[in-house]
């Protein structure tokens, strides 16, 4: 079978095999529905309160605080039209930067009274403090800014966001997808601070996907999006997925475990690579503010990101232009929009997300075939003109 | 490993070793996001739309008319409060017999100033034609009548009650999660009667937990209920179960296949537990209605059903008390009392539903277990008084 190197973990990653290994047996033998109250039942709810506290420990939250969810796009919605419910019509800002999920999620509050507003980022896609302060004075209900971007992995500091949010009591969420196994995330410290929920997906970091969780204050008062048989304390109804909620508890286990080993191994390999692209002229997007290791985002003036795109995997390298969730759409990205980036080039925008299974010969291969094909585009270029 | 005979086939399946054998590839060596234009995208992408193809072709549908979603209660949800806000507040009406996910979904409208009303059923368990002709005279807005009910297994005339709601012009859904895989689904002849949307679930069918689809006529417009990347023609936002969605269109392949074969045997199962039960003493609940041939639902006069399933338990036999999704509460079960069973008999409530694997060893070990757990009870009983 051909198998691409696979540099595109910010959309995905593959479970990794302790994870699978975990999850096997909860699809056949071990196949009870949570709910059930034989010996079936009892184990599958066993399994699940196992792996609630692995999730728990992972962020350094209590296991009370975990609601599992199909996933991270389902977590951001239960939040934002959860407390939307509870809260009733208001102002909702989420940073210019959120991933679709919670940006979408927002506006859709529109058609039931709320105000929507987005918060301006910076040439480095970071919140504008003076935007924010603008935005805060208008005491908005809910907040969310996102912990890391899936697309340029810039960071935003969530702790002092939501230490200025608090005089205006709105809730803050931040969506922590990608940044789990990837940095440090600390619900504890960040609810101290006043962060009131986090969002957390399985798939990102290892996992399976069809598993996420939203962390929650117990003190929020959401709706469930979900209404049926009152799983999840009544947040989120339906059968729990036991083997993907036990392989999310395995692969937050590794991830945090090897965290730190991976973090500076990868940071070598984008280290190599940013050299690598300076060298062809690229611009690295959110160079100047902190970023995740695993992640360079960048952009070759004249160069079109999804024919680049195209011609690397074809030969044998998957990488992402644009995010992930909206490569189906030909505009440039809203992200890099956001952050000022003329359009001519952000439709160059192209993006390498390493993993932990990542290999320096990836790494070395990818910079060679992107050499090879830029060379290739510029001389069709130069023949064309 | 001590296993129980599994007898709780309506609250959930092991995956068949097809279906598992199928989904193992996506797990890791082909583990892409759908939403990736690389080749790992790719894969997933056509994988998905292979499932797509089998469970339409299961539920006699058109493949666009398939829409992926993380469970039967989530493809509920969607239907109720997707259509509700859609339509504008009227009135709901369903039967009494739903599952939660059904009756809660609607019973939440009332919060946006919907009316919400349930429609009585027979002592069978079925529609009263009466009732249903006294709330269409009130010209509903949405009519939710499961096909197949999860604990009594008892069929309602879906077509005939939707050729009924017609002159209304309300939308009509039927949950179908426990029909698919043991009686005839056709959503083409269904939608033609007047049937706009059906519900299934993989994991009532040998398939995994975590996919389900709302089947739903396109001119039906939703709001969806997770908004984000846009997945499912916009309907349901989230980075797509590749694996679970796998599975459940190898599921539904199967299920279908072998059903008349499945059934047959089931029927020959059910008439001999029956006919054990009759001896016992035991009411058989909705006896006089047609149902799925799996499924006897049953109780016996002065024994409690939670002590009985807590004995045949201990004594190697998986069975339920009650719903499955609702066991976690002492209270009779609301399908019983709608269907007018006295609580005191509603209380003794036992669910035996049988399997593909499910033996005549399995089948006759429980009888044996019944009658000398029964025994053992009665004795007890009478020494107590």
């Amino acid at each position: 079978m051909f198998a691409p190197a696979y540099l595109d973990h910010n959309a995905t990653t593959p479970v990794a095999p302790r994870v699978l290994e975990a999850m096997l047996p909860w699809f056949d033998q071990r196949h009870g529905n949570a709910s059930s109250r034989h010996e079936y039942g009892r184990a599958a709810r066993a399994a699940i309160d196992e792996a609630r506290a692995r999730v728990a420990a992972a962020v350094g939250a209590h296991a009370t605080e975990v609601v599992f969810t199909g996933g991270g796009s389902e977590a951001n919605n239960l939040f934002v039209k959860g407390a939307a419910a509870k809260l009733g019509p208001g102002l909702v800002a989420v940073s210019a930067t959120e991933h679709p999920s919670v940006r979408e999620a927002a506006r859709s509050l529109q058609s039931q009274s709320w105000r929507y507003a987005e918060i301006g980022v910076d040439p480095d896609g970071r919140v504008i403090p003076a935007r924010y302060a603008g935005l805060l004075a208008e005491r908005p209900a809910m907040v969310s800014v996102m912990l890391a971007n899936n697309e340029t992995g810039v960071i935003q500091d969530i702790g002092v966001l939501a230490e200025q949010a608090r005089p205006t009591r709105a809730w803050f969420h931040a969506d922590a997808v990608q940044a789990l196994g990837k940095i440090d995330v600390d619900f504890r410290a960040l609810n101290a601070r006043g962060v009131h929920a986090l969002t957390v997906s399985a798939h990102k970091l290892g996992g399976p996907k069809g598993a996420g969780a939203l962390i929650v204050d117990k003190r929020v008062d959401l709706a469930p999006l979900i209404h049926g048989g009152g799983q999840e304390r009544g947040l989120r109804s339906g059968t729990e997925n036991v083997p993907a909620i036990v392989g999310f508890g395995v692969a937050c286990e590794l991830a945090v475990a090897e965290k730190s080993a991976v973090a500076a191994r990868q940071r070598m390999l984008r280290g190599e690579l940013e050299k690598g692209l300076a060298e062809q002229g690229a611009t690295i997007f959110g160079l100047g503010a902190a970023r995740l290791p695993n992640t360079v985002y960048f952009a070759l003036p004249g160069i079109d990101g999804e024919t680049l795109v195209g011609k690397l995997d074809r030969a044998g390298f998957a990488v992402a232009s644009g995010a992930a969730c909206s490569s189906a759409k030909v505009e440039p990205s809203p992200v890099l929009m956001a952050m000022g980036v003329v359009p001519e080039l952000a439709r160059g925008a192209v993006r390498v997300s390493l993993g932990r299974e990542t290999t320096e010969r990836q790494t070395r291969g990818f910079l060679q075939a992107l050499v090879a094909t830029v060379f290739q585009l510029k001389r069709l270029a130069a023949l064309a003109s």
